[in-house]
């Protein structure tokens, strides 16, 4: 039994999802192991990890739009000095969640047929966004 | 220290939660393993998975309600080639997520009291679904 | 490879965040494991665990706020006979997740600068919570 971890670093164009399964199965070949489980940690507080539709474009689409109506940018907000954007952010980034697992099985993720892992930005602007990925297997 | 997965299949029957705790203790007992980790990944982007109480029906009849309130079927999404229901589905399971993990002490899973594993389905009709299931430990 | 688990009690005091993580690094350090994974359940249906923002407090009481929002208190649920705060406890528990993982890198759990681990009291009146806590690593 072995284990391997990295920091991996995206650049995100703000708002919206980054596919990010292909530099992970990537990272994943490059450790040797076949069967495992497989960890991602968002370091981030307004941006987040996701598993969902790899195949139609609309289905991310209508859900930013749907995390805008869910955490709407606002007046209401008491934290407010990092711009509009910024708690809506927070919120969205604890609704969605910051970590994910993933077991692997004979060398690859277990995912279904039409999941991908996306990393969200929720922020309005482009960011610099680190994900912790950590294997523990064989 | 020793790794087991599997995938289960589990037929929903539409829209609701189905308990699959039992399931996931019977599979645990014939690993053998006593100490360790458990990871569940719903390999689906229209189901998810969820620990909730497991006494009182209600909250789960109040559950399926409020994600319907939350993440209504209508008019307004881009991704509607797959049935009114199915953009609905994509949201709630992004809401609720599709991983789990359960610490395994003692030769069970330390889930408290009242807490139930749940496969929740989110299409209307009945599904046929996996969930890839991971175990390490000793 | 090894591994360590125990069950870490909190007295809540009442609807809001409790932030956890020194208490969970002080546990990681006693373990002396310095590389692995790090799983941690909260035990309840109506507390969950959230990694956030440990600077601003101000993100807290919006966060708080804003799941009031989401799941408000009403006559409207079929489940009401704990009081009218507990069923929303119970969706705000299903919104943020009851289950957390954190790769360890260094002796270090892999955390971003401004995220902290939080226990997520959703009752109004103050609880005992119990969260299972278990690492692997070497």
């Amino acid at each position: 039994m072995r284990q391997a971890s990295t920091i991996l670093s995206f650049e995100t164009p703000g708002r919206g999802v980054t596919e990010i399964t292909r530099t992970l199965a990537g990272w994943l070949a490059e450790t040797g192991l076949s069967e495992g489980l497989l960890t991602l940690l968002c370091r981030h507080t307004s941006a987040s990890l996701l598993i969902q539709e790899n195949a139609a474009r609309e289905v991310r689409t209508d859900l930013a739009d749907w995390l805008d109506r869910l955490a709407p940018e606002g007046r209401h907000y008491a934290h407010d000095d990092e711009g509009p954007d910024d708690m809506p952010a927070h919120l969205k980034a604890v609704l969605t969640g910051v970590t994910l697992q993933i077991p692997v099985i004979g060398g690859r993720m277990a995912l279904g047929t039409w999941q991908g892992i996306y990393l969200a930005e929720h922020r309005a602007m482009p960011h610099h966004r680190q994900i912790a990925v950590h294997l523990i297997g064989e």
